[in-house]
């Protein structure tokens, strides 16, 4: 298992680790297989998305805030709850195929950390395995 | 393949379900590897989140119920369509890695059923393959 | 690797490709083992929800619009941004346990290509790993 470390910088945002991604895959000597990408945090996730035009993550951070505000009949006293669900929509656990080395992506594809309650450091774990 | 089966009590909840994946992959006598999950379920789903204050469990309810409430358009008989929404936006197919014979999780990170139309009898399906 | 093609007819759509996928286990002679599905597109995704009621599909475009709509603070000159969203909100990434060379789902489960930003050409990517 490797790690990904990300140091985030502001409340949300998305973070393209596609060249660390790539950089394990390289390690791990795997030809032919699958990439798997764990995130162990509960107010971040991992999503695949748009790597060109910036404002697909800008819009993708507006719609994700208007989609999971903060609500009056929330509990958990860290006033996080948005971030946690926001958490849960895009998914802690991803995966990618691999082929002759390298990960297998759609030509506007990347892979992001999503902080949702950043600034933190923040680890993705990464398992790739031949198959 | 082994089998999580969980007694849901209510309409909506999450039920953690972490011993129980610990239990599978020590059965599996996997050291190394993917331990892969799966909800047969349209009105269910997995999802990962925080696993020490149940107020979190209780906001994220809240906040799919405002994500995804009953609507006027819609046209499903059994009206159970916004459940039917919470169980693709959670996700049917999650997996964790596997080390030294456990599930490495973060600190705060619990597995979770989301049920969303209970109370029903549900069932995880639960794979461990060594890698 | 194999590759399963959709031709979208319209906007926003589900498309069933549990047929395809099970003809791919088929091909791969993969008794016992994951079957692994990457959606290579940005505004289009994957999800498990019901095969039977095709009013679910529709309800769960309804909701889905009403989630993500167009937003007046997007930028993206492309004006799909709610596509974009609802492409994470789903996943590219799922898998389905395989056994006796066949896909394991519920009863009333399928697979389905989630279209937000069509009529278009569509692939799926699928990978069968013996586990």
């Amino acid at each position: 298992m490797e790690r990904i470390e990300v140091a985030t910088k502001s409340r949300q945002g998305f973070y393209d680790i596609t060249a660390e991604v790539r950089t394990a895959i390289t390690r791990s000597g795997v030809q032919e297989g699958i990439c798997f990408l764990f995130c162990p945090h509960t107010t971040a996730g991992l999503t695949f998305n748009e790597n060109w035009d910036p404002n697909v993550r800008h819009d993708l951070g507006v719609g994700l805030d208007a989609i999971s505000p903060q609500r009056t009949a929330y509990r958990h006293a860290e006033m996080n709850s948005p971030a946690h669900i926001k958490s849960s929509l895009m998914g802690a656990s991803q995966f990618l195929l691999v082929e002759k080395g390298r990960p297998v992506l759609g030509s506007w594809q990347g892979v992001y950390l999503a902080e949702f309650d950043g600034p933190r450091r923040r680890t993705v774990w990464v398992k790739v395995v031949a198959g």
